[in-house]
């Protein structure tokens, strides 16, 4: 028996930086996505391990069944429709089990995802045995959600075998999940994220779960739904980034500059507002396509400015933002900066011949380029045997973590 | 007999375009100089002819002091000491004057100096024969002031000539003005660049005139008297500029905008303010100079960023930004932006060696390169037969124009 599920990563449109001081931003997801596929082994199998999968990375993990039971007891008594937070003395036990496993030096950033895994991994599911498959178009730690797109779309896999989530024997392909399977797998999404983060803003695995479009202010989400195609070209410099430094460095060049900064954290403000109502002001309303992407553009160039201004830009951000000036194109950071990724609009009337020439350009220097729509679909279950999930509506609502 | 004046360029060290909004911009002069000289050929020479000769472009304009008369019969009627707007109708007369030279289709530009230049030249001297020799350290139409300080440095050498001046005889080497004479060689100079340019802020000629640096805001100018040695690379992308349709951008930007830009201005506003109060603040004050740099560095960031927002920024200065930030020194658009001038600030340790690289790999792009001191001197005159002019000091005070 196997089910598959998969998540989308997530991009920051607006406000990052600016949101951790009050600002309003704007999130939304990707139509890449982290897959993860579970499978169990028949009786006759005799297989009594938990395997995971990296197939990207070509890593593969696995522990007795036994041994995860006897180092997490608690977890075996919680209930799938219950999240909960892995406490410090099981985080421990944990990670000896992680470290047994001999993560290679270069991805030792892994070590807290195979973390977060064992524990939703045994919460959810107990300690049967199985083999989960995770591949990803994501890259790591890019500022793309992959690590919320990885919970969310385990937590997915998970809970289709659980009695929380119901199913509609009669769905083909990928269907969506109901709003209460929603809202309990991106709260263990979010359990997971808070083993790998520490302390998670929860947008990346809302936007991951949902889909669609976040604003968030002030720690409270609420979807948003656009209404118009968007499509980004989102350049990955690979230049690694410390978030928390650059997170700091804002906070110290406010406390140095504490008027100037805050009127640029309210520009930021302004314009993650005037971004989500052009980007959910109707179709046929009395601005064409091009007319609210050319304004969309504006938007993205004054905020990149005001990301400068913060002091979070980078040499190898400056390149990408020369070469689509090439193009006419308007680019920005997104994410924390100091590196990481860039996006960029691609208008609906731009051809593919310039589209091709850009990425060839950007590529040239080094950099990965990943073309993606924006505002689509959250979390969704596939099931080859005709098992899914009951689909209804995600109404636009405010969602609190 | 022959008389000499010099006047400074100006650079915008911070508030260029918010100006235009209400904010306030900060000016300060450079210790690059626009040359006049002024030599009366004797009666024995019977020479009748007013010559004009700019030598760095290797262009010399000349009409017979009568045509002049003829021209404009009212110049000769006006007081050196009461600096007079030109008519239209006299500008008409003047085009003529000027037509007649046939100044070269490439260098048309200069036409509307040569205007200011025979109305100065008349009201101030009246139709005596002459020859001015005009040379300049600052590039021309790029944002530096070389036409205000022309204006100022031919002023200048035209008052030394009147009762308006006092001389002190005794005085070697360049020396300055009289703070009375100051105030009337800066109105003539107004006058010769309303000529040239229409409606000038009176910014360019009230930093050539005083020097030092400038606060404006809203049409106020405030002499600020700097307590810090400031040293600048000024990077020429001699990208041509179209400084009305830049200024125009912004205000369509901010009518698209109108929220964020002008929180984006009142940023501006309080960096310039922040920047004003660092370089005035006394030199053994609790801050370093090292310490009052880096300020200053992040100042200039902000400020950039802030301009890059208003989408004045352009591939050629990103070109400079990109360089300089290699370096890890802070650079930001100076004037209009859309190319022109680069500012970066020089550091007191930095190493020349830096200094030469830098300006290497910027030559290497076709850029032009200058190093100023700024906040120096305004308009001097010198007089090799020990002619000179009274030295007051420049009190610090607003000047209305």
């Amino acid at each position: 028996m196997e089910v598959k599920a998969r998540a989308p990563g997530k991009i920051i449109l607006a406000g990052e930086h600016a949101v951790v001081h009050g600002s309003t931003a704007v999130a939304a997801s990707l139509n890449l996505y982290t897959y993860v596929s579970l499978r169990f082994p028949t009786p006759s199998d005799n297989d009594e391990f938990l395997r995971l999968q990296l197939k990207d990375l070509a890593l593969e993990f696995s522990w007795p069944v036994a041994r995860i039971k006897d180092a997490l007891p608690e977890a075996g008594s919680l209930l799938s429709s219950k999240p909960t937070s892995c406490s410090i003395e099981t985080m421990k036990s944990i990670a000896a089990l992680v470290e047994e496993q001999n993560i290679p030096e270069a991805k030792i950033g892994l070590a807290s995802g195979v973390s977060a895994f064992l524990w939703l991994y045994s919460c959810i599911h107990g300690f049967k045995p199985a083999t989960v498959v995770v591949t990803s178009e994501l890259p790591l730690g890019s500022g793309l959600g992959s690590s919320a797109a990885f919970c969310v779309a385990l937590s997915a896999a998970l809970l289709s075998f659980s009695d929380s989530v119901s199913l509609d024997m009669s769905q083909q392909g990928w269907s969506a999940f109901g709003e209460s399977e929603l809202e309990l797998l991106n709260k263990w999404a979010f359990e997971g994220e808070k083993i790998i983060h520490g302390k998670p803003s929860g947008l990346d695995n809302t936007v991951s779960t949902y889909g669609n479009m976040i604003k968030f202010r002030s720690g409270n989400l609420t979807l948003i739904k656009s209404n118009m195609p968007l499509k980004m070209l989102i350049t990955n410099t690979k230049v690694g980034r410390n978030t928390k430094a650059l997170v700091a460095g804002v906070s110290e060049r406010t406390i140095r500059h504490p008027d100037a900064m805050s009127l640029v954290f309210n520009a930021v403000d302004s314009i993650s507002n005037e971004l989500s109502t052009i980007i959910q002001s109707p179709a046929p309303n009395e601005l064409s396509i091009t007319e609210k992407e050319e304004k969309i553009e504006e938007l993205i160039e004054m905020n990149q400015g005001l990301l400068q201004c913060m002091g979070v830009s980078h040499a190898s951000i400056e390149t990408v933002l020369r070469t689509t000036l090439k193009y006419k194109l308007a680019s920005k950071l997104t994410g924390a900066g100091g590196g990481g990724c860039v996006l960029t609009l691609l208008p609906t009337l731009l051809s593919g011949t310039v589209v091709d020439k850009v990425i060839a350009e950007l590529e040239s220097c080094g950099f990965q380029c990943l073309l993606s729509a924006i505002g689509g679909k959250g979390a969704e279950n596939l099931n080859g045997e005709g098992l899914a999930i009951l689909l209804y509506e995600v109404p636009l609502e405010v969602l609190q973590l």
